[in-house]
């Protein structure tokens, strides 16, 4: 019966999702490294802020009048809002919020957005159960883990043909995160990956709606409740993941098996795990840090005659626009954001709103950038020279932008970016507090008393 | 950035999204011949037989027991079952036990089997909104139509290369369904099926196992929610269906775009629903039918010496069984099939559990059953013939089996099916009360009386 006209079936892949069962449900607590613990408290921190700040957007008002006509238990926070939901709806509006500002956590490998669906649906299970913070730092290392690793078997294939990856492995990796927390063993989980396997969230059609950060959040929901069944004994296919009807052969031409396994349990996927510090495509991040650091080494705006930068062709392809009228054209200007990185010294969520892109300051600025194509510039690279009207050139060349794997926000800048975003939503008091409980979150006892301070 | 394997896309698809959404919002209620309304209480008729009857099966009990640690509000009733639970979670278990026994409608030109999403997520949403039984039925035929139009767009290659139909294009006939039920204006509903676009359900890897009937429930569930999400102001691609990164052209190769535009309002797709008179694969219907013939015709168990099948080749490649030990195996077995229809006079359910299929009187007949491949006999028939010990030949043989398009159940056997898999739930007693409240239903002021009854 078989017509398949792409790639042939391959009927010799090895067991990946009992290999994934066996790692998720088997691998020690806090099996890993000094530098993975930390990396993981900066995801869940990162993802954390990213969720609270968008607390109040209109897709998060949308996706809550939906779920309230469920008449929801109040099991789990909606993170930085007065409801509580049950958990399934908390891991879905949740994961809508993270992702929102697409200012949240990116596997540069994949640039799947891992910490959405992950952590959206650990914390909510976890909150809902009284798990301890190191349930929830594993759970979240584990099944970013598992997502990260079954993107990288099909990417770029399977992100070229059209599928959102985010959401596309992220309920593999919710439905993982899930099982560890609920202590399911290696039979359970497999069965509980096999259920996440039917159910891939994700087009990258809907990107520029809230259908995109619908994605993470749909995942996280979905793999939660792959848990869930697989707990109370639902069944799936053991080879779900690998079989010639399985997920990656039927949304993937590109099967590299070898990269589940891998080195598993020794290489942590969510080391090459990396936080925008601007809240906008990564093409013009290398220059809005030029534009930072010009203003750090003294230059104003009202110095200024002309700035000047040579930059990769993708840059003014994506965000060429150079009279923005918004905020979100705001995200596609390179323009803007040089502006608003020397003006402000930041390029956050709000510098991408309308008043500031509107702001005649920042508008006067902006139209004394000018930015050549030049082929020899790399995408992580950038060439700025500030011309200021005293005659005096000063420049600044980016080899590889802040928040880079190769130049890591630090956790200070992380704290900055936190605070930009949850100050708004629930004032400064709690940025500190919640700051602290992050940084802390492996000790916690109960989950809890982090989630009560994420309320207004 | 495009590096696409499989063909190329297509820039130039026809705006079906927006198309299908007119339709649904606008097409005038009961906007059909009687055939066409008629065959839309069949639909539900036989899906809510097929819903309840599977009530009590180990699927069922294991997706509640999930649910239930949700917490679920009591908005609407599992079918068959005392508990009730939020909308969405009806959607989703009714969904599952619609599909449990295989035994629901098939739209044989593409093998979905379309009640499953379309009328799990209508009934639980009309439920909690008091709606008509006009209400349902136009929002069945509707939801049934965009998600077979969908399918025919894509079939065979979206089958074929794995996906499970049925949970894959459900999604978007119970995000139609959803919307027609609330009233969603056109641009809602466009969003609807956007939203819903995102979140097909279903790997063929997964038959044999719960996960299977988990597609048509998971697609009722997210149909549903996608509908209640874009009336809340939640939005999508407007070209979610047909962008060159949006649904159908990531899921399948072919995309016979006509099928969604040709005759839409006048043709529907409802009227090629069928249903199975046979609790098993539809490849032994004609020799069970055959068997079912020559006991019609006074042939007794005792009395035969042999009976000799004549069959396509597909029917001893996928059910050549001859010794089968349970229940399941007894699927896949035409030699079980074949003595349960001279013995019984028919196959539903019951006839294919583990006391039937070891029962000695049964073993003892099937072990006369022989069969031989003929590659003459087509998929939908076959030659019977019964050797008796005195001495008659007996030949019975069948062009087209019965549920077939050609030969379809009549309402009076659609009733002893329903009353086969209801009786052993619900008693005589509501089955005839339900059985009534169905060939009513499009005149049913609110739905809720006819849900009453489905509790035990």
């Amino acid at each position: 019966m078989a017509r398949n006209t792409h790639v042939p079936a391959d009927t010799a892949a090895p067991p990946v999702t009992a290999i994934l069962a066996k790692f998720v449900s088997g691998h020690a607590a806090r099996g890993w490294s000094d530098a993975v613990e930390h990396e993981a408290h900066r995801t869940f921190y990162n993802w954390l802020g990213c969720a609270i700040g968008a607390a109040e957007h209109e897709a998060a008002g949308a996706a809550m009048a939906a779920v309230q006509m469920l008449e929801p238990a109040p099991q789990a926070t909606v993170l930085g809002r007065a409801e509580k939901v049950d958990m399934a709806s908390a891991a879905l509006v949740n994961g809508i919020t993270s992702h929102t500002f697409d200012f949240d956590d990116t596997h540069l490998k994949t640039i799947i957005h891992p910490a959405g669906p992950v952590a959206s649906a650990v914390l909510a299970l976890a909150e809902k159960n009284g798990n301890s913070g190191r349930d929830v730092i594993d759970a979240l290392v584990l099944g970013i883990d598992v997502a990260c690793r079954i993107g990288n078997t099909m990417y770029p294939d399977h992100y070229d043909r059209g599928w959102h990856i985010t959401g596309s492995t992220g309920m593999l990796g919710a439905a993982a995160g899930c099982a560890r927390l609920l202590k399911l063993d290696e039979q359970q989980t497999q069965m509980a990956l096999g259920i996440a396997a039917s159910q891939p969230v994700g087009l990258r059609e809907q990107f520029g709606t809230m259908t995109k950060p619908f994605h993470p959040g749909g995942a996280a929901r979905a793999g939660l409740m792959s848990a869930l069944l697989a707990s109370r004994g639902f069944t799936a296919s053991p080879r779900a993941l690998e079989a010639p009807r399985g997920f990656v052969q039927v949304v993937s031409d590109k099967r590299a098996w070898n990269e589940v396994t891998d080195e598993l349990g020794s290489r942590f996927e969510i080391s090459f795990n990396t936080y925008k510090p601007f809240a906008c495509g990564i093409v013009i991040h290398p220059s809005i840090d030029a534009c930072v650091q010009l203003r750090e080494q003294g230059v104003r705006p009202e110095q200024v005659e002309k700035i000047e930068l040579r930059v990769h062709p993708l840059v003014l392809e994506l965000t060429g626009k150079k009279e923005p009228q918004d905020g979100l054209q705001g995200k596609f200007s390179v323009y803007h954001g040089c502006a608003a990185g020397l003006i402000f010294g930041r390029a956050g969520e709000e510098e991408f709103s309308d008043a500031v892109v509107t702001d005649p300051r920042v508008v006067e600025l902006r139209r004394k950038v000018e930015a050549t194509v030049d082929r020899s510039v790399r995408e992580e690279s950038v060439q700025v020279a500030a011309l200021l009207k005293d005659g005096r050139r000063i420049q600044v060349n980016v080899d590889h932008a802040i928040g880079s794997l190769e130049k890591p926000l630090s956790d200070q800048q992380l704290e900055a970016k936190f605070g930009q975003l949850v100050e708004p939503v629930l004032g400064e008091r709690k940025v500190r507090a919640i700051t602290d409980a992050c940084w802390s979150l492996a000790r916690a006892a109960d989950v809890r008393a982090l989630t009560a301070l994420c309320r207004p």
